[in-house]
């Protein structure tokens, strides 16, 4: 992070980095960064670098606006936000509160859901929150850490390139979800949108601290990495090494807002004759091999380009890459028994239970 | 209508004619009124009769607050409305608005939602405008006379029976019409929805006068009408006689918020020997004879039970019964070009003009 007047910022120098490392802790989801750290470029240029605050530098009492892309990353890279998204979820929310929104979060620090806040950061002249409330990417709107703690995503706010608001205000998150799910497929499979707005002193609880500057620090680690990446990768988090090899096929189904898939992995160097069968929901769920999870959500399941260490988003597997597979231990409120219930191998109707890829391959 | 101190009202007396004349007037749909009669009724019974004023009797900057069930019929009569939500839509958009409703309307006059804003505005403590949207039912939200003068149906709220609100602002209403009918068929494919809102003043231009009026002067006729119905009928509407007979085969499908179907009718008396085929979606579209159309919309088309002379909803025809088929020509401003683009025979599917009711079978 550089600094301006003692704060951190992201500005046109480590941009790229909060991109690189966002994918990578996305667990292949969150959508491709490119066009949103392109659309951020434009907005640091014309308006300078944007702010990054911890979250107990806010009062207690200010409004923060958790944001983010919500939909089938294979739609996003083909509808394109406006940038203009930001200040209609704002506007949204502050008519709806009655007052000012003080910073900017994203929901999740995963691919596009990484820098996407940036644009709109800088567009509304806010600061960013340096926390998420997935420490990750996943696909579905109970998915957040609120939702362990029986907070509302209500009211959330929905809008497209064509600034259309949809305002829900649901009896649970369940409800939100279907309900936001379905509105988002209507909308054309995806759309922008606000979640869990909530005050700066009700999201201490929920929000996992530090996640954008430790994406910044990553991606700055992966620029450095040159001929060992998994080395540079493992300066800032933990990595596990599940097997390197070759795509060689590759399934896609983009429906009801999500897009679900598959993808075979054959083991290449020292795993030839292995076979690795990867699972995804928006997100990577699962990795097999002979039938065996060699790990699971909420664990971050990461295909990295062998050659540049970068991750690789779900919808841009294609068949030939040479990758690794890698995870990194999942935030830890996701493994509490509450945490698994909403996000394990169970919720996303597998018939397995989580073990840690730390336990696992230990 | 009674009177207190001066004003109308829906009281005990009138709301059953309400209730019979909304339905007549409904062209088959606008859903079943029971449920909407009994609850209405509760509600006069605790909070006295609902006043009913015209639309000039209120201020031009007087907010108001078009209103009803959106959805397929068929559900409506097992998905009950609690009789909350005319006041979770009034709070929404008083939210919105930041200013207080004046006044109820119904935003259709017919069936269920002819009676349904009697509840809402008594729950209220609010007058209810003698004027609807429509002058009958439609079933779709672009149908609506203000979109004909190019007015806003957004910000529409819809709110289902576990008090859940949505709102939506959209870019114009066709995206209105799609938006709000999948969120319905999200919430079990009926729910309760505010559309159009805007002044007393504004309302003007668009509002079908004096209907709310009519359908109880039409329903008081029915009831004293004895043997002749539809002399009572003729009285408070010019009605076209199309045909008697007997429903030999009714086919329903629910899907996507909308009924849709069709009903053959095998002539009795004066018409043995013919065969009349009605086609409806939520509303009667059509009758038909030999391939030749009788009556389409925008005329009303309404089934009359033949011994009582009450309306029948799409939802309720029942194999067997005996039944007149009859018309009233359309209130005037669907008759024009911009009208008929938008509810004419066309905008249907069917591939034919308009003729008015009145021409064919003058």
């Amino acid at each position: 992070m550089t600094s301006r007047g003692g704060a951190m910022c992201i500005d046109l120098d480590n941009l790229p980095a909060l991109s690189l490392g966002a994918t990578v802790f996305a667990g292949g989801g969150g959508g491709d960064p490119r066009i949103g750290e392109l659309m951020a470029l434009k907005a640091i240029r014309e308006l300078g670098p944007v702010e990054v605050k911890p979250l107990d530098a806010f009062d207690d009492d200010d409004l923060i606006m958790p944001c983010g892309m919500i939909g089938a990353p294979t739609v996003m890279v083909e509808k394109i936000p406006n940038g203009g998204e930001g200040r209609v979820i704002r506007e949204a929310y502050e008519r709806h509160f009655g007052r000012p929104v003080a910073a900017v979060m994203p929901f999740e620090m995963g691919g596009i859901n990484g820098v996407l806040p940036v644009t709109w950061a800088a567009y509304a002249g806010l600061p960013l929150v340096d926390a998420d409330f997935m420490g990750r990417a996943f696909p579905e709107l109970q998915m957040l850490t609120p939702h362990l703690y029986g907070m509302a995503g209500s009211p959330s706010v929905i809008t497209d390139e064509r600034m259309q608001t949809v305002v829900f205000d649901t009896m649970d998150n369940i409800w939100l979800e279907k309900l936001v799910r379905n509105c988002v497929a209507s909308l054309g499979g995806s759309a922008c949108g606000g979640l869990y707005p909530m005050t700066a002193g009700a999201a201490q609880r929920p929000a996992i601290i530090g996640t954008l500057s430790r994406a910044v620090r990553m991606g700055e680690a992966i620029r450095r990495g040159g001929e060992d990446p998994i080395a540079a990768i493992s300066e800032v988090a933990p990595v596990t090494r599940l097997g390197q090899g070759k795509v060689v096929d590759i399934e896609r189904r983009t429906s009801g807002g999500f897009v679900r898939g598959s993808a075979l992995i054959e083991g290449l160097g020292a795993d030839k004759g292995r076979l690795f069968r990867l699972e995804f929901q928006n997100e990577n769920l699962v990795v097999l091999e002979d039938g065996e999870a060699l790990a699971t959500v909420p664990d971050i399941i990461t295909l990295l380009d062998t050659h540049t260490g970068h991750g690789l988003v779900t919808e841009g597997i294609r068949y030939g890459q040479r990758i690794e597979i890698v995870a990194f231990p999942a935030p830890e409120v996701w493994t509490s028994k509450e945490g698994l219930a909403a996000v394990g191998p169970r919720a996303f109707g597998y018939d397995f239970d989580f073990v840690s890829v730390v336990d696992r391959h230990a």
